[in-house]
């Protein structure tokens, strides 16, 4: 349920930073996040997402659209059954209860054995102590953490210098390995429909099954999220149709369109 | 889930039935209820709602689309966080299991403490005897209840006076204070889409958080609703394109729209 | 979730068979089908459905655009006074948790007692080992059991002969009382989209309540589900509008569009 609200538009876009050894390059960081997308899209995926109930319809609904299975239990005798077949783990914080908690400490323990990426959403943990002390627990075994600002300041240090950090608002931000990623695109429309923030978390997980490199998935999912907001905007009357659209245009928009409008600026 | 038929036209609309001090004037009272709307439009405001499962996502789009941010975690030991940092608590219901009813305790305990407005929507509790023993111990607290028929009859005298009585219906009524207020408003198909009622709920919770006058904050719910249905109507071609239609209409009607198309008639 | 893929042209549409007594004429079962479909749109039905979190919105909005009225409680201690009062239960064991497993218990009892038709989707019961056994635990009291071809493998040596079979799939097929009827109706991008399958299920539950004859009751579901689906798709940009025109098209379908477009194959 974070916000996508883009609002101060990147003025001078610098796509080419410096050409150092320990800068990032972004047009070869967006080719890297272009090539997970085709990975995703040739091959599918399957997502065991444990979330909480008022995104599940729309995150299993974007996980179809680009391509990936999703399952859903949440059974704490079941989850087993689902890590093992599936190809990463989502792990979303919203409407947490003591059989979700449950499930994800065996989840979380199965993909760790298996070695699969775990992606965590710590939804609204600033908000709970409850939940910001679940988080900070889990916050370090993570591939990646995907959260707010209020969110991703409570948990960063728990964070150790592996997990991947995407950080969404106004500008969303990737930091990764000591590097950071900036990501210009999407639309406010993007806030006014609920749990679009949770699905995202779906979405980045499928592509973390699809590479190595977890600011790649990351970005992947960024862009492709951000540019499918920005044509579906183009279209929509208002937050119902913006959905309908939404869905359609992660469907159906083409890595040419993807590359051309992708806002990226590499910081070393 | 309630139904918003309006299959009886009002034939004789008598906007002005008298004038005497003790008679509420249908001018005055939209005026209240638009202005309601236009503080939630411009300030925004935050809702904790307890509701079914069935209901969430629909629920939460519809008060994005209205600028109310929704919170809606039912775990027992979260709900404190939640509802205090809340500027209104919605109380559906529907699914209602043993998690739940623990978690409406907790939360109505401290809306009352903070002295935040609680609407009360007891889906079908006239059916289960457990919901219905549930429902009559929550009544005397509420700010607001609303219900359709059968819910409303198990429950009204279980409310005291201070309570703002919604029946939903062919006609919707509004008792507050021994007066009534009728409308008019509302399409057919909106009982042919789930969760309208259980998303009015929360609504007019949202609104009740801008108004002392709780006929206000109910009457402002049921023209932004009654009058979005009517828009989504005409566009529809079946209750699949309505419920697009209608959170757009929702997010996008006018105030001038609003106050023509009221059909309201107030009974002292 | 279950599939809906139809990727094989039925190339020699056999619409008849043979006619001696123990082959089931297609026009005739055809005719049975819609002719149910006629008695649930002008009679309406109430359907009590357990199913899981993910699939609930949606499959309450398939019953309601075919004139059926959902209730989802799984509180275990108040489906009994649903089920008493619904005209037929809808199984689903997607999301299974420990409530819904005494929910489904306490229901399915109630509804032998009092012989009201239950429909069983195993969903993903050959992942689960606790699912699997539970479902074969379900199987042979119920009316109809449908699932995709691993779920029907699981249950279908613990399913009786009076329980009527329906597997989706490429194509698919309903076993009843020792013969056979294949339908290739529907669209790919059924598949697309989530709960589809679910909502199968709970709107041949729908239709079950209106005919002896579980054969047509599930043929109805599939021609409807269908032929509804190849509508939709002509209409659709992706399954987000898909997912929309599906809806209208299973409310505003005519009586003559399905009986041109079934494809129907029985089989002796």
């Amino acid at each position: 349920m974070g916000a996508f609200l883009r609002q101060i538009p990147l003025e001078n876009l610098e796509r080419s930073l410096s050409k150092d050894a320990k800068t990032l390059d972004p047009e070869e960081t967006i080719s890297g996040a272009l090539e997970t997308i085709r990975r995703l899209r040739d091959q599918g995926t399957r997502v065991h997402s444990i979330t909480n109930t008022v995104a599940q319809n729309f995150t299993a609904n974007v996980l179809l659209a680009c391509n990936a299975r999703p399952s859903m239990t949440i059974n704490p005798d079941e989850v087993e059954a689902f890590t093992t077949r599936a190809d990463g783990l989502h792990i979303n914080l919203g409407t947490l209860d003591q059989g979700r908690m449950e499930a994800i400490g065996n989840s979380v323990s199965i993909a760790g054995k298996t070695g699969k990426p775990v992606v965590l959403d710590p939804v609204m943990a600033h908000v709970s102590p409850l939940r910001a002390e679940f988080a900070k627990n889990l916050a370090g075994s993570m591939s990646i953490l995907r959260g707010n600002g209020d969110e991703i300041s409570l948990l960063k240090n728990h964070a150790n210098s592996n997990v991947c950090v995407v950080e969404t608002g106004n500008r969303d931000a990737i930091a990764y390995k000591g590097k950071t990623i900036l990501v210009e695109n999407g639309h406010p429309m993007m806030a006014q429909v609920i749990a679009t923030g949770c699905a995202l978390g779906g979405l980045i997980t499928a592509l973390a099954t699809k590479t190595q490199n977890m600011s790649h998935a990351s970005l992947a999912g960024l862009l492709w999220f951000g540019i499918a907001g920005e044509t579906a905007a183009q279209k929509a009357d208002g937050p119902g149709s913006f959905s309908v659209h939404f869905i359609d245009a992660l469907y159906s928009i083409t890595e040419d369109d993807l590359r051309q409008k992708a806002k990226v600026v590499c910081k070393p």
